[in-house]
């Protein structure tokens, strides 16, 4: 059975990834960070959505001591979603942005995905419904492939590790679509990128969510 | 002042990588990574190094709970150099060789550029007097200053953030030149895979110093 690691931060397009990865026959790992976030509710998130799921998991915890994002640092302020108006617009990466993340979360996937021969990395990226971040566009991800051939020995060796994107070009309203399709447990998915109880509702990230499942008409089951 | 993080493993290579930062000019802060190695040793040593050279440092903890490495597995024994054969001789990737371990190490110092608005990282890999491990390439330096551009707030904006790597190409001996020339101190410098009170003797590494020392009719005062 062919092995992938999914990196799964326990939002919607990560969980949905899962899913898929699963969907394609893959024999999944999951790798999950605590990073420093403001809040562990995404990572619970995750957790959960492994355990559903049935695969196995790591949770790896890193400091990011210069912080330099919204997400890491508390004197920043969150930004509210101005209506209408996603931070990608305009070509603005906004203060939640955190100093070439997925590119950390990469490389530890890449060395667990060397280590226990799996051939296959999946991540949520995805540059529609999304907030601008640089480390999220296909041109990113075609780099990092050409990287990855140079930087394992399975890469020297001929063989290949591939990072896999299936959201890259979905909107949100064809993520949710997709998560529904495989049974993803959506109710257990955490996007917001603050740690109420309830989903915030005026961050971006609540935004873009809110935008996907009013399109579909379909209540989100994140707020029961 | 412009400023570099150089990535510091307390080994002869990046110690005189430091330095030489240092003496281009740079406002270096130092990177390492306690990352479930063998030994403290060399650890030990970087911290002796950064401080010595009056720069300030961050210790990072990371687990790579995979292991995958005769580094970070006790149950794989290292090598013992056949005279004569260096590993990297028939392209062979030895045991000691960890996925990844340089594009982990590399995601974080980028982070940490980012943040503070550095322009530079130092890395002292080499593909002379080497293990043959394939993170050391310049092909894989090459293809990664590529990513940066396209991984980064600073990249998409147009800055740069760039990998340096001035010994990639210089023979073990040429290095301790270097590094005697630049002040390093060699005494505290630490290149053995193992973890003892002096250097094995018989490891890659330990090879790889003493030949260059031995070709400058040097005594390795590690040894002391």
């Amino acid at each position: 059975m062919k092995k992938a690691v999914v990196l799964l931060s326990g939002g919607l397009d990560s969980a949905t990834t899962l899913y898929i990865a699963k969907a394609k026959g893959y024999k999944v790992s999951c790798l999950m960070f605590d990073y420093g976030q403001r809040h562990r509710k995404e990572l619970n998130s995750a957790v959960k959505i492994a355990r559903l799921a049935g695969c196995k998991y790591y949770i790896l915890k890193i400091s990011l001591p210069w912080k330099g994002s919204a997400l890491l640092d508390d004197k920043i302020k969150i930004p509210v979603h101005k209506k209408g108006k996603f931070s990608v617009v305009g070509n603005h990466i906004p203060s939640t942005y955190v100093p070439a993340r997925n590119t950390i979360f990469i490389s530890f996937a890449l060395s667990f995905a060397e280590a226990v021969g799996a051939d296959s990395i999946f991540i949520g990226a995805n540059i529609i419904d999304f907030s601008g971040y640089p480390d999220c566009r296909p041109q990113y991800y075609k780099i990092f492939n050409k990287l990855i051939e140079q930087a394992t020995k399975k890469g020297v060796e001929g063989g290949k590790i591939k990072i896999h994107t299936p959201l890259i070009k979905c909107t949100k309203a064809e993520i949710i679509k997709k998560a529904k399709k495989l049974g993803v447990p959506l109710k257990r998915t955490w996007s917001c990128y603050k740690g109420g109880k309830v989903p915030c509702g005026v961050c971006d990230s609540c935004k873009l969510r809110e935008k996907g499942f009013a399109s579909l008409n379909m209540e989100d089951p994140s707020y029961d």
